[in-house]
């Protein structure tokens, strides 16, 4: 059992922290931006300085890799993102990425003998919070291999135009990869023929763990979920001259349809919760009226709706049911639904997630199985190499805000499981 | 008895849709634009043709009168605006334009004998389209009249500071005002010492004319309303991560707050009829959630609430009701409410009410005393001289809309029922 380093992973978690500082306990850290340029700065520094070998790609994904003693084997790599969403916090990626650094310099510390290079990585663009979408780089290097439905969104030219949502020096994200430094060669990518097994840490971004008294999880899978656009139709009318009864209001329609919509799927969770299952969750994080006037009834409502469950047949039958609403008018209202996106489950590599498990075990770490809701880099890699995921406790499940936490502690003990995870894949014959 | 002319009244009606003509049968003519500029022309080449004097004043206000028979009498004023709202229609405030033109064309063409001066009017920036807010100009011009509770949204420095809404070659409304050749001295400006009664013709805008096969209507009194901001505050979480029943969804919480809004509200409308009195009318026009991304649970959402009716006593019953929601948790949100306005029921003159029916029943009409829920130059002009309005029966009740539409028979009828309550009130003492 080797342990990693608490003071030297505070002294990353403190560092990284400064980076795009957003005053107030968080950060902004666009991706490309001199705030991200920074942190892989301080990424190549401290590799470097362990004798890692730090090589860049076309898209300013960053590798930096400790040789092994077989010049055969394949290299194991460990990584996330560097980039954070606008007033974000100071683990989401970069905690996958502090991991992938402790692990390496822990190697380098104590001489750990292992035969497979490996690699610490920073993946470009996940949030995609100035250049959507998001997970856009995983998607870009992962293409050949990805189903024919993800394929669409992650066209290398198109991606290339993606223009920015904030402020930003640069047109699109082509101008900002063409300005930055990190960027190297297209051989130097993630591949299957130099790479065999990817661990990516993550902190969990929900209360899971926290609720059940758990320090980190073995994630199992990426859960499968679809994204649908619902619209409802009726016709505006002024405010103060219009009679009630012969009003179509596609806002009440939309507040009528959403309270129904939990109520059956209230219902169906129980279910699927009584047979065993987790539950599954879903999410109207969207809405818009038009014209959106406070003296004009509403003629058009838009709501997003979200749905993620691992298993298939419970997605199906939550599309089933919003079907079904959907074939009803609504407060007099037409009501009209379509598919924005729809995503498979991921199963992570068996193998690697025992690995995962029996490392957490071994070290007598406070873990569990864990499912993510959140969609993740290491997603589009498993249809690459063999992939699995850490997750860390995440203080009230809050992230994506500058008050998200992980205990230094809690971030040190997801790089040793890393580290022990990395060190029973490299003595496998599998890989 | 005298008439309008169909056939006049019809050219007019044509001739003003040119100006600011979007395509599809309707127009955009924000007030001050070039195509108001083009109306403002056409009425008064149209007022001088008929030997009338043509007068603005410094808010770009115009005046069109027929000198009287008596040199003291004050003026009898017919007005609305020229300006519409975006893709809006031919008669929002333009058919009270061109009756108050074809009343006066009707005077000069038979040679009507009559005492007061007779005025048609524009009144600038009744939609407040392009600079906000709304009856701009007859708040500026009506301010030392109006109750101190609607005074703070009319001073005159704020308004020349407007900014526009939408694409305008001018910075602000004052801007606008002053490169706009149809204004003039602020002595023009109407005012109790020089006019004496004011007739606004204005198409319905509901339904209730139609549905009651009635062709015009005695407008009796603008409804009173109030305005309401409604806030819940949950808080956020992504959608993939966060388990159902520990969510503090805050659009979940408006939508059943919603619902349950209208539960309440239907139920006391059904009271407030059954007790003789006409329905109030409420509405919820705009919606807004942050942070508005299909993955994440909304934190804070707003709502805005609007409710109208004549009796002080019905809309105080709906703000308790209002409050008594509010003061509840809605899915573990806390609720806030705020008053943005309210209005009290602003009641037309008895007497020119009474020309009005009068003239109606004399014509033979099809007509009805009628409510008005939306708001007019004429409810801030009632504070300062005598005044009433004359509604037209709208076209499915539509109106801010391309689609609006008035019959050239109802346009000329309304014109007529105007033109005989005008003459009853230059023929009484009183006025």
């Amino acid at each position: 059992m080797y342990k990693c380093s608490l003071e030297r992973m505070s002294d990353k978690i403190r560092t990284m922290a400064t980076f795009g500082d957003a005053g107030h306990g968080g950060i902004t850290r666009y991706s490309l931006s001199a705030e991200a340029n920074m942190a892989r700065a301080e990424f190549k520094k401290r590799m470097e300085a362990i004798g890692a070998v730090v090589e860049c790609d076309d898209v300013a994904c960053m590798y930096a890799t400790l040789e092994g003693s077989d010049p055969d084997a394949k290299r194991i790599v460990m990584g996330s993102h560097c980039d954070s969403v606008k007033n974000g916090g100071n683990y989401d990626g970069i905690l996958g990425v502090m991991t992938g650094m402790e692990v390496l310099e822990t190697i380098a510390a104590e001489n750990i003998p292992h035969k497979h290079p490996i690699t610490a990585m920073i993946w470009t663009n996940e949030e995609g919070s100035l250049y959507p979408p998001a997970m856009m780089v995983s998607g870009i290097i992962c293409y050949d291999y990805l189903p024919d439905d993800l394929k669409p969104n992650f066209e290398y030219d198109n991606m290339m135009a993606s223009t920015p949502m904030d402020d930003s020096p640069y047109a699109n994200f082509g101008e900002a990869l063409a300005a930055n430094p990190f960027t190297g060669p297209k051989e130097n990518r993630l591949s299957p023929d130099k790479y065999c097994a990817m661990f990516e840490a993550h902190l969990e971004q929900g209360p899971i763990l926290e609720d059940a008294d758990n320090e980190i999880g073995a994630v199992q899978l990426v859960m499968g979920m679809f994204n649908y656009a619902i619209r409802m139709y009726g016709f505006s009318a002024h405010a103060g001259t219009f009679p009630m009864k012969k009003r179509h209001d596609a806002l009440h329609a939309m507040a009528d349809f959403l309270c129904e919509l939990h109520k059956r799927y209230d219902a169906y969770n129980e279910e699927v919760v009584a047979a065993g299952e987790p539950e599954f969750v879903f999410t109207t994080g969207e809405i818009n009226v038009h014209p959106c006037i406070h003296t004009v009834i509403p003629d058009e409502a838009y709501m997003s709706l979200d749905v993620r469950h691992p298993n298939p047949e419970v997605r199906a039958k939550c599309m089933e049911i919003l079907k079904e609403l959907a074939a009803n008018d609504w407060q007099q209202c037409k009501c009209e639904i379509k598919e924005q996106w729809v995503r498979d489950t991921v199963y992570f590599d068996e193998r690697l997630v025992g690995f995962v498990e029996e490392s957490m075990e071994e070290m007598g770490a406070k873990w569990q199985k864990i499912l993510s809701g959140a969609g993740h880099d290491a997603q589009f890699c498993a249809y690459v190499i063999p992939t699995t995921m850490l997750f860390a406790r995440t203080l009230k499940g809050l992230s994506h805000c500058e008050d998200e936490r992980v205990s230094d502690e809690d971030c040190t003990l997801v790089a040793t499981a890393t580290l022990n995870a990395v060190l029973k894949c490299d003595a496998s014959d599998e890989f």
